[in-house]
């Protein structure tokens, strides 16, 4: 082993780039490894059937004796998710500050990893050692509370992380973003900024999450004699906070629906994250017993998600809320991209019961836009960049910044998830690759569905499946039943009696093919009906089902 | 019959309300119908496999003896699409401006329908009678030349129609919208206006076309070292103009690529509608004899369409054009709702290979904003309101502009489709509904996919399928072969081989409990196994693919 002064620091990105979510990275020195975050991704629109996605951790497990924790930027699922499944293969200790950790905990005990985990809770401007490594957490604003940035100390140099963040002067809770800090860190020598580019395409700054709070405030103003619902995203507590001190000030109950909502509000409120008046939250049950104008409902649904609280109100579907004309309906939200069209949905839904629906500028976004970044970049002052959080087009955005802020080209690095970076003072460059992936969880299947399932359920869903099946004498290969056509997904069979007739002689011609010529073969013979099956198929209808010949055998 | 100065008109929609496209209008006066616009609609994200939505005519076949004709304000595929589908069932005279009947003619040609098809061209400014009928034209601006608004003359009173429109000021070709023409009428009395909501929920005024051309301008000059690729809608023809005449400018060569675009340059070039300088445009195969600096190719691909030239070049697919560093391609166009991640994806790809993207501020809307539906309504000064072409959100935005400009209240409709509005001087109701609904497009299939078909194939798509295939002897229902369990898109067979060994136990013993109950009815034995199966399965997976149990049988 080389001396510990000429090793390099090794950055490996086990998820999260070029992918949206799936955030996990290991920073590997020597014999240590830390890893930062453990998200999981939502499934991409040809994912058919999937409900999430989690990171490949082989790296990781074929080298568990040295990964000495796992550490946490923020709460959210793309940064946290994943961890119950990975903790059941690789069992570390983990790190998070208070709110994060109340998360984490929430979905440790849904899991019964609670006992067999070491957990140790984190205040930011506290730091860790782990292996080789110092871990400084520092405080920085994002739409959750409790988020930090990572100072992340080794012998080969320093590289900060600043998680999801952006610049808040005025939170709502809490202090402003540690930018002291930061420059501080910067002014001593950082190697590398890993710093989100998900806003690094949008100029200026993000504007305070405060200001919401105003035009939460002129809304109630504008809406008095009206019940007011509010949908927006369950982990920002502040949004929530903010709601509730507005319908405090204006004599009004809160019932919270959803949930998630109920989940994070509760969770945030045990531990000392959200202040809840005395006499104002109620249950959803005692809404009965309050005038319109007294009613704040704050609800999950702001993505148009259709098992959420409001889409169910929008369709009617809700068994305790009725959307009544008068009614007031705030998506404190944007549409996350590719969810447009289903909270357009909920709106045209909602407008039809007679609803009065706000969906403007009722919110701030909870990352940095470029001035913002080249805020951190100025601070932070690093000698290579590595852009991360953000499809391609967002790295390459920060990219681009990074260069104007004068750090050159060859100094930014765009990595692809699996590259190892090696760095230290005097260079870096990506010298190899490990094996990463997205792992497809489908209800308990975690990994059993890959390339083929998928392929299969897209030919399924586009047009549908015709099984042709028909039993043979084993030694004369005669056939004793079938052929039989049945179908799902491809034609009314109702109305196409006519066709499924004549496929079933297709089939039988096929076979009789079969029959003179001497085929014995099963696949031969599956193989001729699939593609005169398939032939007749395209040729009547210009549809290509999937065909499944299945051949039974009698003795 | 009642005497004609007492008979009403009615106004029906067959289709183009609450659903994007499929816009289909008619209007009846005692024994004259007029249909404006036969449009597609393109499917929604649940319509698994469906390539396009065409309007149910059954109210208009059902009333052939009075339609006189077919009526179109503009060529948009969701004004003319389903034509090629409903002139099969619906073979009556159609009527529309230049460039619109020669795109319709292109379609009319490919499905063989030119020669039993009455066409006439009529002139922005004309009108024709078509029973009880006049219908005037009405030139507008919108983002396809020839667009027209329509006064709809019965002896119960008028309509106007705006079609699609924006108010260009400086269109690129031709004339501004006829607002002199728009006020005339009004001023001798219009009973509805039915003006496009598109964009009613956008403050201000829709940008002119014009002003696109400066913004091109801008990029080739930033931009003359590249090669410049630009992606718009095909049918946006000052849109190619202006590119056109740019490059020109530059002393660009320009390649057409894609083939929706090809056609609509080739048809409005023939008929005038393009101006295009000699010795510009050349073929794909001749880029290669010219330096990059002396390139533009227009292409279609600007909604990220998997199978559209751009997406193909983007993904390597492409196989005459190779993206290279350096290259500018440009996005003149916004995504439409719902295809923002498709978009992304081609951005995320493009920009992979090193191109410089460019895709904001590229574009107008070809649709009206507030201001000048404030306009037209002020112009055309109607008794009642009928909002069009939009979301539901989107015509209660123009009913509440409409409200403001002193309409009352019982006189905006926010019609259904399928709703009969019965309308003269003196009243306005909705006294009625007929048939409609949306007939799904697969293949050759017209109609023949319904709700049945749709929900197989998200069930399929969803968790796949699983079947149970046995042979039963006739008389002793004694198992001769199987039960063989095979599946599709449910889980990764090869890995999963004892689930599948124990789901063909469950299937035997469900079968053995039916043998020892003398159960000899199929039915009774398919639902036993699907209820083990389906059990099973659950619990095991946590998932519910189709359970398809097929039984054969052998005397």
């Amino acid at each position: 082993m080389k001396k510990g002064q000429d090793l390099k620091l090794k950055v490996i990105p086990i998820g999260g780039l070029g992918l949206i979510g799936m955030n996990m990275t290991a920073f590997e020195y020597n014999d240590s490894i830390v890893v930062v975050d453990c998200g999981l991704a939502f499934p991409e629109n040809d994912m058919l059937g999937i409900d999430m996605v989690i990171p490949d951790v082989t790296y990781l497990k074929e080298n568990i004796d040295k990964v000495k924790g796992m550490v946490f930027t923020h709460g959210h699922e793309d940064h946290i998710g994943a961890l119950p499944y990975i903790l059941k293969e690789l069992n570390v200790p983990i790190y998070a500050t208070k709110l994060t950790m109340g998360l984490i905990e929430r979905k440790l005990t849904e899991n019964n990893l609670m006992k067999g985990t070491k957990r140790k809770v984190v205040r930011p401007g506290q730091s860790i050692n782990l292996g080789e490594f110092r871990i400084e957490f520092i405080k920085t604003n994002h739409s959750i509370q409790d988020a930090v940035a990572l100072a992340i100390y080794s012998p080969a140099g320093t590289v900060v992380h600043t998680g999801d963040f952006k610049v808040d002067y005025t939170p709502v809770f809490g202090d402003a973003i540690d930018l002291q800090r930061f420059a501080e860190i910067g002014k001593k020598g950082v190697l590398a900024l890993m710093c989100d580019s998900t806003n690094a395409e949008r100029k200026g700054f993000t504007a305070s999450e405060r200001t919401v709070g105003r035009t939460i405030d002129n809304l109630f103003a504008e809406n008095r004699e009206r019940r007011i619902i509010i949908a927006t995203f369950a982990s920002n507590v502040d949004r929530v906070q903010q709601i509730i001190n507005t319908a405090y000030k204006y004599g009004r109950k809160v019932v919270v629906e959803g949930r998630s909502m109920v989940n994070v509000i509760s969770t945030a409120a045990e531990l000392g994250y959200l202040n809840i008046p005395d006499n104002t939250l109620i249950d959803l049950e005692q809404m009965k017993n309050y005038p319109d104008d007294q009613m704040v409902l704050i609800t999950t649904g702001s993505q148009g998600e259709s098992m959420a609280a409001l889409s169910r109100m929008a369709a009617n579907m809700h068994k305790k809320v009725v959307i009544k004309p008068g009614d007031t309906v705030i998506f404190s939200s944007n549409p996350i991209p590719g969810n447009e069209k289903a909270v357009s949905k909920v709106i045209n839904e909602l407008t039809m019961k007679g609803a009065n629906v706000i969906f403007q500028d009722v919110h701030v976004s909870g990352h940095a836009c470029q001035e913002e970044i080249k805020l951190i970049y100025t601070l932070v002052h690093p000698k290579y960049a590595i852009p991360v959080h953000g499809e391609y087009r967002h790295l390459k955005a920060q990219a681009t910044l990074a260069e104007g802020l004068g750090i050159e080209k060859d100094h930014i690095f765009l990595l692809k998830t699996g590259d190892v970076l090696e760095m230290d003072a005097d260079d870096a460059k990506v010298t190899g690759h490990v094996q990463t992936g997205a792992i497809l969880v489908d209800g308990l299947g975690v990994g059993d569905v890959g390339n083929i399932v998928l392929r299969d359920r897209q030919h399924l869903a586009e047009d549908g499946i015709v099984i042709a099946v028909l039993t043979l004498e084993k030694y004369s290969n005669q056939i004793l039943a079938g052929p039989d056509i049945v179908s799902r997904g491809f034609v009314y069979v109702r109305e196409a009696e006519d066709l499924m007739e004549e496929a079933r002689s297709v089939v039988e011609e096929a076979m009789d093919g079969c029959i003179s010529h001497r085929v014995t073969d099963w696949g031969k013979m599956k193989n001729a009906i699939r593609d005169s099956l398939g032939d007749f198929l395209w040729k009547r209808t210009k549809r290509r089902p999937m065909i499944l010949p299945i051949i039974m055998e009698v003795e």
